[in-house]
């Protein structure tokens, strides 16, 4: 494709990233029932977005849900990290995150993207994960279940490789521990013999739309289950575990940083209140410690056996 | 040097630095009246350490006073970092890092360490930075002074060099903002014209033994100041700050955590809680904005006009 076709089919998948970004932000309020997002459009000399961020609703303490758009040459830095040579960039994405009140509730992750060269060259990316404070095993089960559902609907191979991606790709290197219970990721997803342009913009507008259903769904099972000071403890330590990957680790986090990106909005995914303790214990056999120990690559998530 | 010579020499200064981190926990402990440090041996294959921890004193919130001392292979991924060409190296060194429960009180942080080669390079660095939730231009003028005092000991040509180097790393650019109001930070320091090894040595023991002085006095004139919710949350909202520059850029940090170092020691210079808020607002005039203003390079803190 040249510049101009380039240009013409970014401009379309960001209007339809656009207005997935709002069918999400009115299913959460929905789900939520108290409250709503506030719209804050900007604008730097790259290109734009808008950043839609909810604080203090009845189950939500802070969500995020973010859109942008941006454009431009295509700069040596950029070449560095994606090792394609080209003139011009464009790229758009959804990416959100969802901070629960309560520490029985999982903090959730999704992003989309689409990133296009205007040698031709041009790939979807993305992934969704869950973290739950407390592991729950069937909610597991039923995240990856959803999660492969949605994948089988476009490849037999998706899941099982975008999962172990996810694997790897939320992982703690310096905690050895995993983020949460995983989830899938993928990147550089490109048009092939078996899959279409069409297919795969469709798979990544699946994911997102999805994606507050199957919170909804969890923020549903859980909203009720009481909690104490200990509870709220151990979420602001695991929080600060969630503060860690996304500094350290997360590639979109740091890109976004180094690129000169708008700073508030990325930074949206962090928590609105974290803790670090030296050496936190936990007991031996407490949920805390339970949960610790499925923080590990690994698990076959579809089969664990669960109570519920 | 040889590597017998290297190691005879690093174990001396290793000694000296291990009873110096005695001296900053004692003084700590007699300032704060109330808080001791738990004192925690730890030992991996590359080394050792002590990391001493202080949690709920009268004053000092959380502080960390680590001393580690690690040898071994020289590897690559330190030669790519370092660029010098050796087999052997070893580090010790003293770091520490004071969280006040007042948000009138600032955060203080102290460096200084020794590196040595078997090609026989060997080196020091070091720093000593404040940040203050709250800006005091008075405290900030004493604290340079003060730091320019044990630099013009050693050298003339320190304090000036150091203030600006301090400037460019405690700095958080995606947020175009200092981390504090400075000091002095300096790194691959060695004996050479016009300055002796054991002048270097002895530098960097002074700023060490130095340190818990300084925050004594700052302890001593702020305790009793009052404050409420609006500057807890402030001080919540600026601990955010330490843990992005902590995470993102520290190379202390980086360096620790990728290379497979004592991670619970490393990350007690975060703070007990820190907070993040989507575009957090401070009114026009109020101390958080007159704080904000100067969170810049290129202060000339020495001159700076104060009322105290």
């Amino acid at each position: 494709m040249q510049q101009a076709d380039i240009l013409l089919k970014a401009d379309e998948i960001a209007d339809q990233y656009r207005s997935i970004q709002s069918h999400i932000c009115s299913v959460l309020e929905h789900a939520d029932g108290r409250g709503t997002f506030g719209i804050h459009p900007w604008e730097k000399d790259i290109g734009g977005g808008v950043t839609c961020v909810m604080r203090e609703g009845s189950i939500i303490e802070k969500a995020g849900v973010n859109f942008s758009y941006v454009k431009g040459p295509y700069g040596e830095k950029m070449e560095e990290i994606l090792g394609e040579s080209a003139d011009y960039y464009a790229a758009t994405g959804i990416s959100s995150i969802i901070h629960p009140i309560s520490p029985m509730i999982p903090i959730i992750h999704m992003n989309v993207r689409y990133f296009a060269l205007d040698n031709g060259i041009s790939w979807f990316g993305g992934g969704i994960d869950l973290t739950p404070h407390y592991i729950d095993l069937g909610e597991a089960r039923r995240f990856h279940q959803h999660l492969k559902q949605v994948c089988d609907a476009y490849h037999p191979g998706f899941y099982p490789e975008y999962k172990v991606w996810a694997d790897n790709y939320f992982y703690i290197p310096h905690r050895n521990e995993t983020r949460g219970v995983g989830g899938i990721f993928f990147d550089r997803l490109k048009p092939g013999d078996q899959i279409g342009f069409e297919d795969l913009l469709s798979f990544t507008k699946q994911l997102a739309r999805f994606y507050p259903d199957i919170y909804r769904e969890i923020m549903h099972n859980k909203k009720d289950c009481t909690y104490g000071e200990k509870e709220k403890m151990w979420q602001k330590i695991r929080r600060g575990r969630y503060v860690e990957f996304n500094l350290v680790y997360d590639r979109g986090t740091k890109f976004g940083l180094e690129s000169g990106g708008n700073t508030e909005s990325i930074l949206i995914s962090l928590p609105a209140e974290a803790a670090w303790e030296y050496h936190f214990e936990v007991a031996d056999g407490s949920e805390e410690s339970k949960t610790l120990q499925f923080l590990k690559k690994g698990i076959d998530w579809l089969n664990v056996e669960a109570n519920n």
